[in-house]
Protein backbone atom coordinates (compact mmCIF):
# COMPACT_ATOMS: atom_id res chain seq x y z
CA UNK A 1 0.00 0.00 0.00
CA UNK A 2 1.76 3.54 -1.19
CA UNK A 3 1.15 6.69 0.19
CA UNK A 4 -2.13 8.32 -1.86
CA UNK A 5 -4.11 5.08 -1.05
CA UNK A 6 -6.17 7.22 1.47
CA UNK A 7 -7.14 8.92 -1.11
CA UNK A 8 -8.71 5.58 -2.76
CA UNK A 9 -10.68 4.62 -0.23
CA UNK A 10 -13.77 5.50 1.06
CA UNK A 11 -13.00 6.45 4.73
CA UNK A 12 -15.72 7.16 6.83
CA UNK A 13 -14.40 10.26 9.00
CA UNK A 14 -17.02 11.29 11.92
CA UNK A 15 -16.41 14.83 12.84
CA UNK A 16 -18.05 15.03 17.15
CA UNK A 17 -19.09 18.86 16.91
CA UNK A 18 -20.36 21.06 19.33
CA UNK A 19 -21.17 24.84 20.50
CA UNK A 20 -17.32 25.19 21.85
CA UNK A 21 -15.09 26.92 19.27
CA UNK A 22 -12.44 23.81 19.73
CA UNK A 23 -14.59 21.63 18.12
CA UNK A 24 -15.16 23.86 15.09
CA UNK A 25 -11.15 24.31 15.08
CA UNK A 26 -11.20 20.49 14.83
CA UNK A 27 -13.38 20.30 11.70
CA UNK A 28 -11.12 23.08 10.43
CA UNK A 29 -7.71 21.16 10.73
CA UNK A 30 -9.62 17.96 10.00
CA UNK A 31 -10.60 19.41 6.77
CA UNK A 32 -7.49 20.84 5.99
CA UNK A 33 -4.88 18.71 7.36
CA UNK A 34 -6.96 15.00 7.03
CA UNK A 35 -8.77 14.82 4.34
CA UNK A 36 -7.32 13.73 0.87
CA UNK A 37 -7.33 15.77 -2.40
CA UNK A 38 -9.89 14.08 -4.71
CA UNK A 39 -10.72 11.53 -2.04
CA UNK A 40 -13.66 9.18 -1.64
CA UNK A 41 -14.17 10.31 2.01
CA UNK A 42 -17.42 10.37 3.53
CA UNK A 43 -17.33 13.50 6.45
CA UNK A 44 -19.83 12.62 9.27
CA UNK A 45 -21.10 15.60 11.28
CA UNK A 46 -22.33 14.17 14.54
CA UNK A 47 -23.84 16.45 17.24
CA UNK A 48 -24.77 14.93 20.51
CA UNK A 49 -27.27 16.95 22.01
CA UNK A 50 -27.62 16.26 25.77
CA UNK A 51 -31.09 15.13 26.60
CA UNK A 52 -33.28 17.52 28.82
CA UNK A 53 -32.52 16.42 31.77
CA UNK A 54 -28.90 17.24 31.36
CA UNK A 55 -29.13 20.75 29.38
CA UNK A 56 -31.82 21.95 31.72
CA UNK A 57 -29.00 21.62 34.78
CA UNK A 58 -25.81 22.06 32.90
CA UNK A 59 -26.41 24.51 30.16
CA UNK A 60 -25.56 27.80 31.04
CA UNK A 61 -27.05 29.44 28.53
CA UNK A 62 -30.22 27.59 28.83
CA UNK A 63 -30.13 28.04 32.49
CA UNK A 64 -30.31 31.92 31.62
CA UNK A 65 -33.17 31.20 29.50
CA UNK A 66 -35.31 29.72 31.93
CA UNK A 67 -34.45 32.02 34.43
CA UNK A 68 -35.88 34.47 31.95
CA UNK A 69 -39.07 32.50 31.22
CA UNK A 70 -39.60 31.87 35.01
CA UNK A 71 -39.58 35.20 35.52
CA UNK A 72 -42.23 36.21 33.70
CA UNK A 73 -44.19 33.70 34.56
CA UNK A 74 -43.64 34.43 38.33
CA UNK A 75 -41.96 30.93 39.05
CA UNK A 76 -39.44 31.37 41.41
CA UNK A 77 -37.86 27.88 41.84
CA UNK A 78 -36.47 27.32 39.06
CA UNK A 79 -37.51 23.27 39.39
CA UNK A 80 -41.23 23.40 38.06
CA UNK A 81 -41.90 24.15 34.23
CA UNK A 82 -44.87 24.15 32.51
CA UNK A 83 -45.41 22.15 29.28
CA UNK A 84 -45.28 25.11 27.85
CA UNK A 85 -42.04 26.11 29.05
CA UNK A 86 -40.80 22.67 28.46
CA UNK A 87 -41.91 22.70 24.86
CA UNK A 88 -39.94 25.88 24.14
CA UNK A 89 -36.68 24.67 25.87
CA UNK A 90 -36.61 21.80 23.28
CA UNK A 91 -37.07 23.87 20.23
CA UNK A 92 -34.32 26.46 21.53
CA UNK A 93 -32.19 23.68 22.24
CA UNK A 94 -33.67 21.75 18.28
CA UNK A 95 -32.60 25.18 16.86
CA UNK A 96 -29.30 25.30 18.45
CA UNK A 97 -28.30 22.31 17.15
CA UNK A 98 -29.59 22.66 13.62
CA UNK A 99 -27.97 25.96 13.44
CA UNK A 100 -24.16 24.22 14.74
CA UNK A 101 -24.89 22.03 12.11
CA UNK A 102 -25.76 24.47 9.33
CA UNK A 103 -22.26 26.45 10.32
CA UNK A 104 -20.54 23.17 10.60
CA UNK A 105 -21.79 22.15 7.08
CA UNK A 106 -20.78 25.64 5.61
CA UNK A 107 -17.34 25.22 6.99
CA UNK A 108 -17.05 21.73 5.00
CA UNK A 109 -18.06 23.45 1.85
CA UNK A 110 -15.92 26.31 2.42
CA UNK A 111 -13.06 24.03 2.78
CA UNK A 112 -13.51 21.41 0.19
CA UNK A 113 -16.30 21.17 -2.91
CA UNK A 114 -15.74 17.42 -3.48
CA UNK A 115 -16.55 15.69 -0.10
CA UNK A 116 -19.28 14.04 0.86
CA UNK A 117 -20.60 15.47 3.83
CA UNK A 118 -23.69 13.59 6.13
CA UNK A 119 -25.03 15.33 9.58
CA UNK A 120 -26.47 13.42 12.58
CA UNK A 121 -27.98 15.00 15.54
CA UNK A 122 -28.52 12.67 18.62
CA UNK A 123 -29.94 13.22 21.83
CA UNK A 124 -27.74 11.41 24.50
CA UNK A 125 -24.60 11.71 27.35
CA UNK A 126 -22.41 12.91 24.29
CA UNK A 127 -19.57 10.22 25.56
CA UNK A 128 -22.11 7.38 24.78
CA UNK A 129 -23.56 8.86 21.91
CA UNK A 130 -20.32 9.23 19.92
CA UNK A 131 -19.05 5.66 20.67
CA UNK A 132 -22.44 3.92 19.64
CA UNK A 133 -22.53 6.09 16.66
CA UNK A 134 -18.88 5.12 15.65
CA UNK A 135 -19.69 1.71 16.17
CA UNK A 136 -22.71 1.30 14.38
CA UNK A 137 -21.58 3.39 11.26
CA UNK A 138 -18.69 1.59 10.74
CA UNK A 139 -16.32 4.79 11.31
CA UNK A 140 -12.84 4.87 10.06
CA UNK A 141 -11.47 7.50 12.07
CA UNK A 142 -12.60 10.02 14.91
CA UNK A 143 -11.94 13.76 15.07
CA UNK A 144 -12.71 15.64 18.24
CA UNK A 145 -11.51 18.91 20.17
CA UNK A 146 -9.97 17.83 23.16
CA UNK A 147 -12.55 19.33 25.55
CA UNK A 148 -15.82 20.14 24.10
CA UNK A 149 -19.33 20.29 26.20
CA UNK A 150 -18.01 23.28 28.43
CA UNK A 151 -16.18 23.43 31.65
CA UNK A 152 -19.76 22.92 33.61
CA UNK A 153 -20.69 20.24 32.03
CA UNK A 154 -17.29 18.49 31.80
CA UNK A 155 -16.87 18.76 35.62
CA UNK A 156 -20.64 16.44 35.69
CA UNK A 157 -19.69 14.38 32.85
CA UNK A 158 -15.74 13.84 32.66
CA UNK A 159 -13.55 14.34 29.66
CA UNK A 160 -15.63 13.53 26.34
CA UNK A 161 -12.40 13.02 24.52
CA UNK A 162 -10.57 10.86 27.27
CA UNK A 163 -13.83 8.24 27.36
CA UNK A 164 -13.98 8.37 23.15
CA UNK A 165 -10.04 7.73 23.15
CA UNK A 166 -10.28 4.55 25.32
CA UNK A 167 -13.74 3.03 24.36
CA UNK A 168 -13.74 3.74 20.78
CA UNK A 169 -11.93 0.66 18.04
CA UNK A 170 -10.71 3.37 15.39
CA UNK A 171 -8.05 5.54 15.38
CA UNK A 172 -9.33 8.86 17.59
CA UNK A 173 -8.12 12.31 16.75
CA UNK A 174 -8.08 14.81 19.31
CA UNK A 175 -7.45 18.43 18.56
CA UNK A 176 -6.64 21.23 20.63
CA UNK A 177 -7.17 25.01 19.61
CA UNK A 178 -4.03 26.86 19.74
CA UNK A 179 -3.96 30.02 21.52
CA UNK A 180 -3.35 31.68 18.22
CA UNK A 181 -5.22 30.85 15.30
CA UNK A 182 -2.45 28.93 12.93
CA UNK A 183 -3.56 25.79 11.01
CA UNK A 184 -1.21 23.23 11.12
CA UNK A 185 1.82 25.06 11.66
CA UNK B 1 -7.68 27.09 2.53
CA UNK B 2 -8.39 24.46 0.56
CA UNK B 3 -8.04 20.56 0.25
CA UNK B 4 -4.50 19.85 -0.83
CA UNK B 5 -3.46 22.40 1.40
CA UNK B 6 -1.82 19.84 3.22
CA UNK B 7 0.51 18.59 0.85
CA UNK B 8 2.06 22.39 0.59
CA UNK B 9 2.72 22.72 4.21
CA UNK B 10 5.67 21.49 5.87
CA UNK B 11 4.65 19.42 8.72
CA UNK B 12 6.60 17.60 11.31
CA UNK B 13 4.81 14.50 12.24
CA UNK B 14 5.95 12.67 14.92
CA UNK B 15 5.03 9.18 15.46
CA UNK B 16 6.07 7.67 18.48
CA UNK B 17 7.42 3.73 18.10
CA UNK B 18 7.62 1.32 20.85
CA UNK B 19 8.47 -2.60 20.40
CA UNK B 20 4.62 -3.33 20.73
CA UNK B 21 2.83 -4.19 17.55
CA UNK B 22 0.60 -1.31 18.12
CA UNK B 23 3.01 1.43 17.74
CA UNK B 24 3.99 -0.20 14.03
CA UNK B 25 0.56 -0.12 13.13
CA UNK B 26 0.00 3.18 14.22
CA UNK B 27 3.16 4.20 11.83
CA UNK B 28 1.67 1.97 8.97
CA UNK B 29 -1.52 3.90 9.41
CA UNK B 30 -0.27 7.51 9.34
CA UNK B 31 1.80 6.61 6.41
CA UNK B 32 -1.19 5.36 4.63
CA UNK B 33 -4.11 7.92 6.16
CA UNK B 34 -2.14 10.70 7.00
CA UNK B 35 0.58 11.72 4.83
CA UNK B 36 -0.14 13.76 1.94
CA UNK B 37 0.91 12.48 -1.81
CA UNK B 38 3.69 14.52 -2.74
CA UNK B 39 3.84 16.47 0.72
CA UNK B 40 6.81 18.19 2.40
CA UNK B 41 6.33 16.48 5.71
CA UNK B 42 8.61 15.50 8.12
CA UNK B 43 8.28 12.26 10.08
CA UNK B 44 10.19 11.92 13.20
CA UNK B 45 10.21 8.21 14.36
CA UNK B 46 10.68 8.97 18.59
CA UNK B 47 11.81 5.73 20.88
CA UNK B 48 11.72 6.74 24.05
CA UNK B 49 14.01 4.27 25.79
CA UNK B 50 12.86 3.44 29.56
CA UNK B 51 16.05 4.66 31.76
CA UNK B 52 18.32 2.36 33.52
CA UNK B 53 15.92 1.85 36.34
CA UNK B 54 12.81 0.88 35.04
CA UNK B 55 14.18 -1.06 32.48
CA UNK B 56 15.29 -3.71 34.89
CA UNK B 57 12.75 -3.62 37.22
CA UNK B 58 9.57 -3.67 34.19
CA UNK B 59 11.46 -5.10 31.21
CA UNK B 60 10.28 -8.66 30.65
CA UNK B 61 12.34 -9.72 28.11
CA UNK B 62 15.37 -8.13 29.95
CA UNK B 63 14.41 -9.73 32.61
CA UNK B 64 14.43 -12.65 31.40
CA UNK B 65 18.08 -12.12 30.26
CA UNK B 66 19.11 -10.75 33.76
CA UNK B 67 18.21 -14.03 35.33
CA UNK B 68 19.87 -16.39 32.20
CA UNK B 69 23.27 -13.95 33.15
CA UNK B 70 23.10 -14.28 36.77
CA UNK B 71 22.31 -17.61 36.55
CA UNK B 72 26.03 -18.07 35.11
CA UNK B 73 27.63 -15.47 37.22
CA UNK B 74 25.75 -17.49 40.51
CA UNK B 75 24.06 -14.02 41.75
CA UNK B 76 20.89 -15.57 42.58
CA UNK B 77 19.71 -12.56 44.43
CA UNK B 78 18.72 -10.46 40.93
CA UNK B 79 19.64 -7.31 42.73
CA UNK B 80 23.13 -6.60 42.67
CA UNK B 81 24.66 -6.49 38.86
CA UNK B 82 28.17 -6.42 38.76
CA UNK B 83 29.79 -3.16 35.97
CA UNK B 84 30.06 -5.59 33.60
CA UNK B 85 26.52 -6.95 33.77
CA UNK B 86 24.89 -3.34 33.73
CA UNK B 87 27.19 -2.64 30.52
CA UNK B 88 26.02 -5.38 28.84
CA UNK B 89 21.91 -4.62 29.75
CA UNK B 90 22.64 -1.31 28.52
CA UNK B 91 24.09 -2.38 25.14
CA UNK B 92 21.43 -4.81 24.41
CA UNK B 93 18.74 -2.33 25.08
CA UNK B 94 20.81 0.36 22.70
CA UNK B 95 21.17 -2.62 20.32
CA UNK B 96 17.19 -3.14 20.57
CA UNK B 97 16.84 0.32 19.78
CA UNK B 98 18.54 0.49 17.09
CA UNK B 99 16.80 -2.54 15.35
CA UNK B 100 13.60 -0.82 16.54
CA UNK B 101 13.88 2.44 14.82
CA UNK B 102 15.30 0.58 11.66
CA UNK B 103 12.71 -1.64 11.65
CA UNK B 104 10.22 1.83 11.69
CA UNK B 105 12.46 3.24 9.01
CA UNK B 106 12.22 0.25 6.38
CA UNK B 107 8.51 0.66 6.65
CA UNK B 108 8.38 3.87 5.84
CA UNK B 109 10.21 3.39 2.84
CA UNK B 110 7.93 0.48 2.33
CA UNK B 111 4.98 2.77 2.30
CA UNK B 112 6.32 6.01 0.88
CA UNK B 113 9.21 7.27 -1.19
CA UNK B 114 9.58 10.60 -0.93
CA UNK B 115 8.73 11.49 2.59
CA UNK B 116 11.56 12.99 4.79
CA UNK B 117 12.35 10.82 7.68
CA UNK B 118 14.36 11.70 11.20
CA UNK B 119 15.48 9.60 13.74
CA UNK B 120 15.87 9.91 17.49
CA UNK B 121 15.85 7.65 20.45
CA UNK B 122 15.82 9.25 23.80
CA UNK B 123 16.39 7.72 27.35
CA UNK B 124 13.48 8.66 30.32
CA UNK B 125 9.97 8.26 31.22
CA UNK B 126 8.10 7.86 27.83
CA UNK B 127 5.12 10.17 28.79
CA UNK B 128 7.91 13.11 29.80
CA UNK B 129 9.86 12.48 26.33
CA UNK B 130 7.57 12.19 23.97
CA UNK B 131 5.81 15.47 25.43
CA UNK B 132 9.52 17.11 25.74
CA UNK B 133 9.78 16.25 21.68
CA UNK B 134 6.83 17.55 20.71
CA UNK B 135 7.23 20.97 22.08
CA UNK B 136 10.97 21.07 21.67
CA UNK B 137 10.93 20.25 17.85
CA UNK B 138 7.42 22.08 17.32
CA UNK B 139 5.66 18.93 16.09
CA UNK B 140 2.57 19.46 14.23
CA UNK B 141 0.99 16.17 15.03
CA UNK B 142 1.60 13.63 17.34
CA UNK B 143 0.55 9.47 15.94
CA UNK B 144 0.94 6.58 18.85
CA UNK B 145 -1.02 3.48 19.76
CA UNK B 146 -3.39 3.73 22.16
CA UNK B 147 -1.45 1.15 24.96
CA UNK B 148 2.07 0.76 24.04
CA UNK B 149 4.90 0.05 26.26
CA UNK B 150 3.36 -3.20 27.70
CA UNK B 151 0.85 -3.94 30.13
CA UNK B 152 3.24 -4.47 33.05
CA UNK B 153 4.99 -1.25 32.29
CA UNK B 154 1.87 0.44 31.96
CA UNK B 155 0.33 -0.35 35.23
CA UNK B 156 3.49 1.47 36.48
CA UNK B 157 3.83 4.53 34.09
CA UNK B 158 0.24 4.92 34.01
CA UNK B 159 -1.58 5.12 29.95
CA UNK B 160 1.30 6.82 27.99
CA UNK B 161 -1.14 8.14 25.02
CA UNK B 162 -3.85 9.56 27.78
CA UNK B 163 -1.07 11.67 29.53
CA UNK B 164 0.47 12.49 25.95
CA UNK B 165 -3.01 13.85 24.64
CA UNK B 166 -3.83 15.64 28.01
CA UNK B 167 -0.41 17.31 28.10
CA UNK B 168 0.74 18.36 24.45
CA UNK B 169 -0.45 21.18 22.62
CA UNK B 170 -0.43 19.96 18.97
CA UNK B 171 -2.65 17.47 17.76
CA UNK B 172 -2.88 13.84 19.34
CA UNK B 173 -3.76 10.95 16.64
CA UNK B 174 -4.36 7.68 19.06
CA UNK B 175 -4.47 4.56 16.80
CA UNK B 176 -5.84 1.32 18.12
CA UNK B 177 -4.50 -1.76 16.53
CA UNK B 178 -8.15 -3.71 15.65
CA UNK B 179 -8.21 -7.57 15.84
CA UNK B 180 -8.39 -8.24 12.29
CA UNK B 181 -5.50 -6.11 10.33
CA UNK B 182 -7.23 -4.33 7.86
CA UNK B 183 -5.52 -0.71 7.24
CA UNK B 184 -8.07 1.90 7.40
CA UNK B 185 -11.27 0.41 6.66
Amino acid sequence: MSVGDAAAKERKILVAVDEGDESMYALTWCLTNVISPNSKDTLILLHAQAPRAAYTALDGTVSDFIEWRVGNYDCASGYLFSTDIMSTMDKYHNDAADRLIEKAKNMCKDHVNDVKVETRVESGDPRDVICEMVQKLGVDVLVMGSHGYGWFKRAFLGSVSNHCAQNVKCPVLIVKKPKSNNLGK
